[in-house]
């Protein structure tokens, strides 16, 4: 038995500083790289991607709407060929960043109000689902189950990797229980530990509105920008372990790259 | 015999139009793509590379500095590191998206400031390169003669091809004649053909302090955002087709892509 | 009988032209200058007021979305309390660019995207007219009839001015219709000619859905972006004066600067 | 006996913190407040303009390069004019907003390569001054003793605040020992605390070469983004308080705002 443990990586900018990346890689098998439009510039994506390759970590591009004062979190109206145009252009950055480190590409994830759109608006989906085929046809996209990003990504012959958030409540309908609500978020790491565990063991979770939610997981989601998330990774991972569970990287291919062999 | 011909293309920016590309393309053997940080954004780089493609012109990265304001014109004293990364960010962006049409890239040529500082600056013209090379070690950068950044890009083995500006007058030391000196620019069709010609069939041009300066030359650049660009291009174009000079992309090894075989 | 006839200006960037203000200008009593968030930049800004003094034009402020690359035109859904702050700040740096050339301010008119939210959202609505509010409480602000943003900024105390466009038409309940309706724009200038004459004295336009749409018109808005925008502006400006309306610009107080007695 | 206390504030962007302004505020008598082009954005200004209020510092601009990513430090060779347009609009902008909130503006102190650019060239200078100038002809600037900022400011009638810093050591010249010299730059609260005193009392510091470098001093400047920042700053305001020091804004004429007198 095993599971993916991946969060977003690389959100720092110029002179500021955002998140724990070096304390948070160890517990990581997966990390998803900003791309410079939310967040996240070359000097910065090229240090990531040398601590990725550090903790061997395995290297996701993380792109976003082109909106850095709002960190890609605000819908942004952006018509398909913007969408289409924007990650092409964002995951082709990172990737060959990446590949000039002999890092290869092995997946990509939509940031914040990009991806939220593409669960509910199907052209946003399909152009970011096209967008990753056409780097590579064998280039899996992170996805939140039950969200037309799903769908359009099977749809295209997309590899979906299936994302679930230990630290998120979910209603029965498998949408994730709006922040609103109250319990909508896990603050306590051992509480997102157990959580962890059983949606691997069990394929489920308990829903806020009763009942449960059942889906497939590839891969966890811990939230880096949370003032405790080093000690949210470190519990998930060690709980995960102690049921004998590995944590390893979604089996991926990736883009060819000279200098490294697929 | 032949040379190439080259123009910067793709500088428009979300809604502003810059230059006349769709008239410009068919007189060109090479373009120069703006990459999203002096000009250039990525639905206007997805274009410009659908336009290369179907005139089949060679595509290079034309990479600047992060100042769209200025146009990537200002000076920028950003650190090599800085440089290296923005450049190694930039042309992958652009490689990525060009791989994705089935279209290889041909070259890299540095932007406005970029150049000019990595003219006489060498930790920046050892930046260009490095990051040129790391791209691709058979990736060719278009130099101006007798500078550091020709060089440089020597010194890590990057292969250089050699640029001539027939819009340009020059000094007899093989540098630019500043746009202050009267004379400095080229402004009649029939002139700048003429001065192409001869820097192709003799290897040399009259210097605008007396004397001639010799030079080796594998590409003719022609101005892109001159008012009579396009007319100036088909001068050149015609007069040295004339003289039985083949106009065709230098020889270039290119980036791996599934439909160009390595 | 008088009218204002606005169109918005000083819409290039950097070394990208957008507009046509220098032959627009003639045929303005106010322009509405874009204040560097979606176009414009402080070089252009400044140019763009000398302009309007020499031609005697009534100066606005046109703040619109943080999305250059957008134009303004994609919806965004910026937070209140951000929506505020943008343009505060947006008005505050044309105000104070304005008053140091003995300019005064004479309106404000939100662009694009941040205009047509404000229509239909009241947060956005009530933010828009807070900030222009607080820059100064006697500044007008530029609407539709029968949006959220006129009701809104009547319940704050803000002043209003009604704006209507010859060239766009308009549905029975005053919507303007749908760019996807057959017949919702007027290219011609001498029908965009009539329909302005029909709006300022008859006070009503002919909706695309049958019967009319009866408003008050305190300025009519010319488009500067279409290819043919000073022919309309004239054709415009010459009809209703050959019917005695006088174009001036709409009465408005004005923040105060000591170079300008108020 | 008293002097001016001043720090850099308001340097946070969107999701990106950076900085102790709330911890800082208390020491300070001054604040100069980023405008959004090196650092600051809306949001950030109009809450760092609130908490100047609430600890009644003193108010000023903090205009800088457009170059976000290298938060305004790297030199830009910006033309005269575009200098001038950056700063009349950045100034204008903060101006605005602090009226809007019965806060008067106070003074500009330029940033980083802007400052220093200013300080060694001359049209960089007095573009910076002019802005200044224009924007009220009573308005100070922030300047180093010694340099050409100082020099233009004066030609032009501009006010002048002479500043000094408790921080970085100097040479016999005048000039800021440069950083890769062995004690440029001091760490320990308690030195820059009896280096705060001598400045104020002796008006003069010993120099790193030698000797004593003697100067006015109207206002010292606490580097905000040290780690120890608010220690230090605490350190210095209880030794000057300790020497009888008084720690007060520097008088200064201010733009006029409906709630503040002129």
């Amino acid at each position: 038995m095993f599971v993916d443990l991946n969060a977003d990586v690389g959100e720092s900018f110029g002179a500021w500083t955002l998140g724990h990346d070096e304390a948070l890689f160890p517990f990581l098998s997966s990390a998803n790289v900003a791309c410079g439009f939310h967040a996240g510039d070359p000097v910065t994506m090229h240090a990531t991607l040398k601590l990725a390759r550090q903790f061997g970590v395995g290297v996701g591009a993380h792109p976003g709407f082109p909106d850095r004062v709002g960190f890609g979190r605000r819908l942004l109206e952006a018509a398909p060929d913007e969408v289409y145009a924007d990650v092409l252009y964002q995951v082709s950055a990172l990737a060959g960043m990446a590949a000039s480190m002999g890092v290869p590409l092995r997946h990509v994830k939509a940031h914040g109000a990009l991806s939220t759109r593409g669960w509910t608006h199907a052209p946003t989906a399909e152009a970011i689902a096209q967008a990753v085929r056409d780097v590579h046809p064998a280039l899996p996209l992170v996805v939140l189950p039950a969200t037309l990003l799903e769908t359009e990504a099977r749809r295209l012959g997309v590899p979906v990797v299936l994302e679930t958030f230990p630290e998120r409540a979910y209603l029965r309908d498998g949408r994730l229980a709006p922040r609103s609500m109250p319990g909508s978020s896990i603050h306590d790491p051992q509480e997102a530990a157990r959580r962890a565990v059983t949606m691997v063991k069990e394929g489920r979770v308990q829903a806020l509105d009763g009942g449960f939610f059942e889906f497939e997981v590839d891969t966890l989601c811990i939230h880096g920008d949370n003032p405790n998330a080093v000690e949210i990774a470190r519990a998930v991972r060690h709980a995960l372990e102690a049921e004998g569970i590995e944590i390893r990287a979604f089996a991926a291919p990736h883009l060819s790259s000279p200098e490294v062999p697929s």
